[in-house]
């Protein structure tokens, strides 16, 4: 019998609402699909454990979930209580450190049921994936500032790019292109005005396309490359972007599918050394904690591609129907979709729809 | 008689088709509101110069633009000639620098005729301003690469920014927010990932604030911001951003009304110690060149700008309004819009409609 052992780690906000909605849908998939899921809870990478602990994870937390198949994380932060660069830097962007998460990898899909603020774009119209570098670029920490507090102050951050960090995701990318039916891939860059590592960026880019000669590329300035999401969404199969570009390309893809409540994403150390995490797109959203209104999807869908990642397939794709099916139902929609449906009503469904 | 001296740089492509256009309608505003304009054009800041001359600007260029009330330029940019870091770096960004046009402005409107591409948005719907800092940040040169060739090669690229820099764009953002109805700001930042330079841009932001106690500001992180551009538009007045952030949302904005076709945009320096460069979004568009059908609104529009950069108000005005009763005629469209008329015919038309 196939077990997965899978760290929980709901954290803030809409977080501790929506991860037993997925938790459910989880188990319901393992019944019908006959394997085991050891589910373990943490209570830490959340702002309450940081309030009480003055740290957003225990010292020893490698050892705690190091080991564990995967991480199925909810969401972090309360900047009321926490600044969010500590408790993001403090815990999801040290997992994608730590942890060597060195893809990030996002589906972009217009669901039935979610009207997409384009006109005249259609479920099936908008299908493709924002394939991210997570782990160096533009989030370098590198850097500082001079002549503090003078009218001469100045300040410095570094991005690195290494061939080692660049090369991987790209090959990630060209794979996944590969394994698609149109076998196309898009690359962002600004190598007109990013002047340094964006034409090594693009340099990469061609490389590595020599070793993949099925898959058609081409590459767009990310300013021209945000207006043809919004122009021509139909066009695009697999995006692939530096930390930065991929962070904004993962938001807008979604908003241009109606909404990014019910985005999913997978924080992927793909040679599977270190566990994975899985996770909304949405945050922890504190303005609407504690009604029971979120809606759980991007906590269910992120589940999907957790036991994709797991090799659980078949599993995966029914719980992405599931969901389809749940979206098509008005009364099975949550508030941010118009519909009456809870947090838990709206889990439930899918669950059962499975 | 109020006379305005305008260095003229078709530059490359359908630069050299849409200018004269430009021209056509800043001589009838001219001669109809009344003021002189000496006229003085330059062939340099383009590929064919460049592959005459081995540079892209003479030596004396300064000495040749530099004292001009203002530039009017077209496209500049030939890839299958001069590579763009070759021709842009040695023209439209090199102006930016040494002009010291640390505000690049571009306006965001849903105009009449131009269907949006978003769903139920009519011309009113979206209208604001994206003030671009021009200068610095994130399109520095400095950095460069180590261990070239190997499997260890890493690329180092550094944004910098200075408090003059910041400060001086976010006053000219929160002096036009003042200026308009609805006194509004939004500030584009990432300092959750970016968190060195982006924390600085926030808090030179709260410091500005103070002074303009009248203005109502508040801010988005990148990624959610382009999202909003595309699901909110309604709910942006004056967009302020570092020159990354910027490039990407004046692409976006322009794409959200349309069409990139028609936006123009003034790289300004508001002392008026150097001239400040009017030029439209789109760019030399190689690919329709020759055919006399590109659009020449985009460089019409930009002429209004500048107009208006000089003090001549009432027939910027009016430019804008003839641009707007052009657009509403389907017949007077150019193709780009779904229309029939050539880039003579269009900018005929505007400059009649005056
Ligand atoms: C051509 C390119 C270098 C330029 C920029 O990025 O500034 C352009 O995109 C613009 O917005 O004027
Ligand atoms: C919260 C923030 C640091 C994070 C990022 O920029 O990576 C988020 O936007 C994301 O996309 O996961």
């Amino acid at each position: 019998n196939r077990v997965h052992r899978i760290a929980v780690i709901p954290g803030d906000g809409i977080g501790k609402e929506v991860v037993p909605e997925g938790v459910r849908v989880l188990e319901a998939a393992a019944k019908k699909f006959g394997f085991k899921l050891q589910l373990d809870n943490f209570d830490f990478a959340s702002c309450d454990y940081y309030e009480k602990h003055g740290r957003m994870l225990p010292e020893d937390w490698k050892d705690q979930i190091g080991k564990h198949d995967a991480i199925f994380f909810g969401a972090v932060g309360m900047p009321d209580k926490v600044p969010d660069h500590i408790s993001l830097w403090g815990s999801l962007i040290l997992f994608r450190r730590e942890f060597d998460q060195y893809v990030n990898l996002r589906p972009v899909r217009l669901m039935p049921g979610v009207p997409s603020p384009l006109a005249g774009r259609e479920p099936g119209d908008i299908d493709f994936w924002v394939v991210r570098e997570n782990t160096e670029g533009e989030y370098s920490a590198i850097g500082g500032r001079m002549f503090a507090g003078t009218e001469r102050e100045v300040v410095v951050q570094e991005t690195v790019m290494s061939r080692v960090g660049v090369d991987r995701v790209l090959k990630f990318a060209f794979e996944l292109a590969q394994s698609t039916p149109k076998k196309h891939l898009t690359s962002a860059t600004k190598s007109n005005g990013i002047a340094i590592t964006m034409p090594y960026w693009d340099e990469r880019v061609k490389e590595m396309a020599k070793s993949y000669p099925d898959v058609k590329w081409n590459q767009f300035h990310i300013d021209i490359l945000t207006a043809h999401f919004v122009m021509n969404p139909d066009k695009f199969n697999v995006v692939v972007a530096s930390n930065l570009f991929g962070d904004i390309l993962s938001d807008l893809g979604p908003a241009c599918t109606g909404t990014i409540g019910i985005a999913p994403s997978g924080n992927i150390n793909p040679e599977r050394k270190y566990p994975s995490v899985f996770e909304p797109v949405h945050g922890s959203a504190p303005d609407i904690y504690g009604q029971g209104i979120a809606n759980p999807i991007g906590q269910i869908w992120s589940g999907a591609m957790m036991l994709e990642h797991l090799g659980e397939s078949e599993a995966a794709k029914a719980i992405v129907t599931a969901i389809e099916k749940v979206l098509a139902e008005p009364k099975l929609r949550t508030r941010d979709l118009k519909g009456p449906a809870n947090t838990v009503e709206c889990g439930k469904a899918i669950a059962e729809a499975l």
